[in-house]
């Protein structure tokens, strides 16, 4: 008998929703640039941007608050934006930002991420914000949700549904939407030479088929997760715009399979993390080939010789790291800024398939609740 | 035989150096703040602050650049300059402040905070705001150091010297020269008023006997650390100004027991780490009257129905939290952004009887360094 539920034949195949959500991405990066991405052009579309360019390019400081996954792409938007338009950023926990009446004035500019948009600490942020004259720009994914309406003006990501409670797709998508704000802003001010700016578009626009290239990693991820899942705890560190992508790795880990997992910059390891290091320490390392691998071989090189077990993300064709590591999974090369849309991927991946491997239960993970409305 | 050896003769008495430095605070932070602290003048005299403040003043941003507890410091200190004089503060990891092309401008102060004042990152950090125009002022222990010979002006801690490799009476002492050039700038500014700078003055005169009067739970922590010697993991939670505080109960946790401790800000737990609680996971909240305290409450009420074990830090004769929690650890009432002197003791006397207990080498834990002179 061909019997399918409504909810297997919604999960598309996938046994669960969230493996679902890892592989639609390269689509959902794609519709999240649909119509704004225009290479041929040469330009970048961003409407809520474009209405309000005065305040974006001359704004002292903008300010993104956000919770959880949604804060961490606050955080790569930080390296990307501050980088790409040299406009300072600074990245705010919406729950501390609340409490503790923060320097807001007309002169600056407010990024609020929520996948839901229904974030109750995040909708709390931003109505001191507006009571503070600033300009409040959303990115959100549900359409018509709270924040949506309360923002002045913003961009949705088109990710789709998000059923899983762990958040994937919104996350790249989000980063994705705040690197067309950054590009937009980049090409506005002309703080990115019309060279770097093309390279740029025209690299973000191969970014889904290096995804669909990462997502064939999975079995393989699988197997490494095998020999991981007992672990009680685990480290994941990264360095510039990856050190953000370390932390959301962890809060995966955190979310689906109960392990201890913690997000560090990798240079930090030596004041104090490091203490940790044993043969039992799995350490998950973002070592490509952009921003700092030399500083980041080093750092393996001390993990290594306290015997912590490597896992490391790696350019791929990388000779020096896959000597040292236990285990490397290699990612397409790309540029700096973008690298975070394709490192993100194994890092899924890897919660996913250790998830899985301890019986939890993925989609529905204990003590979490998928949009969080209460402050 | 009456026979001592220069170590014990210099432990004077107690067991390790940490805990001679951790019952020395009294003494530290009135070293700190002697000849800068003047109630009776209703003054602050940092001389250093007072030779540049029109650059303080007028500055843009106050850009903080420091690694491990020192970068923790620098935390609380954001809390507290921004809430005293209105001015931004920026807190960045030194480490990837050097390698992210920061923006840095001669309208920004950075402040450089270091212990030892040999710390390789910081000192990176400084020759690159050096080069961008901005006033570096440091703020080290060591007299002498590269970092106080490479800042423009600055402040020793005067804590005098620690020798246990995790860092306690410098980091309150680190606090405290902070939170006088936090009160001297607001002075200048007329961000306070009088009634409320001169209450901060006389309350922080204060502070030294009221850690006296925290050092005297040592034994019931003793007491407490018995019973949670054997957890491998650890969440230390802390909402505004004692967020950063959390941090660094869960460093020194991770440096010198070696078990997993992680701090967050209370209200993200339920962002994803809550999925971590169960009745194996001890939490230790900062839950004094001051900043949210009903909200910190409700917090706990989170982690009390998914069964963690509460260790709260409560403000003396609390009685809310005390129904809730498994064990709690008085500290006297102070004002708000004085807190952290106090709440940060027990939670160093919790990580040294936790290492003991465990037969972990305290003063020299494994894989560390007392000062980092590698990038």
């Amino acid at each position: 008998e061909l019997e399918l539920s409504l909810e297997q034949i919604e999960k598309g195949g996938y046994e669960h929703f969230m493996l679902k959500e890892i592989f639609e991405q390269p689509n959902a990066i794609t519709n999240a640039f649909r119509g704004r991405l225009l290479p041929a052009l040469e330009m970048i579309k961003m409407e809520g941007v474009q209405n309000n360019l005065s305040q974006f390019l001359e704004a002292k400081r903008i300010i993104i608050v956000a919770c959880g996954t949604s804060w961490h792409a606050g955080l790569v938007a930080e390296y990307i934006i501050e980088e790409l338009t040299r406009i300072p950023v600074e990245v705010e926990y919406a729950s501390e930002f609340k409490y503790r009446n923060p320097i807001i004035t007309p002169k600056d500019v407010v990024i609020a991420i929520s996948q839901s948009g229904e974030t109750a600490d995040t909708l709390a942020a931003i109505k001191l914000a507006k009571e503070q004259g600033a300009l409040v720009y959303g990115v959100c994914n549900v359409v018509g949700s709270s924040i949506a309406r309360e923002t002045h003006a913003g961009a949705y990501t088109h990710a789709g549904p998000e059923i899983g409670v762990a958040s994937t797709k919104a996350f790249t998508t989000q980063i994705t939407i705040l690197t067309l704000v950054a590009l937009h802003l980049a090409k506005e001010k002309g703080s990115l030479t019309k060279t770097e700016f093309n390279e740029l578009v025209h690299e973000l626009e191969r970014i889904p088929e290096k995804v669909v290239e990462v997502l064939q990693v999975s079995d393989a991820i699988k197997e490494i997760a095998q020999s991981y899942a007992h672990a009680t705890n685990c480290l994941f560190l990264g360095r510039g715009v990856n050190f953000p992508v370390a932390l959301e790795g962890a809060l995966k880990l955190k979310e689906i399979s109960y392990i201890h997992a913690e997000g560090y910059p990798a240079a930090e390891m030596k004041h104090g993390p490091i203490a940790l290091i044993d043969e039992n320490m799995p350490v998950i390392v973002i070592a490509i080939n952009k921003g700092h691998y030399e500083k980041t071989v080093s750092n393996i090189q001390e993990i290594k010789s306290r015997k912590g077990k490597i896992i490391a993300i790696v350019t791929k064709g990388d000779v020096v790291v896959k000597e040292m590591a236990d285990h490397v999974i290699e990612v397409p090369e790309t540029l700096e800024w973008l690298t975070p849309l394709l490192t993100t991927i194994p890092l899924q991946l890897l919660s996913y398939h250790m998830a899985v491997l301890l019986g939890k239960n993925v989609d529905q993970p204990r003590n979490l609740a998928k949009s969080v409305t209460v402050e």
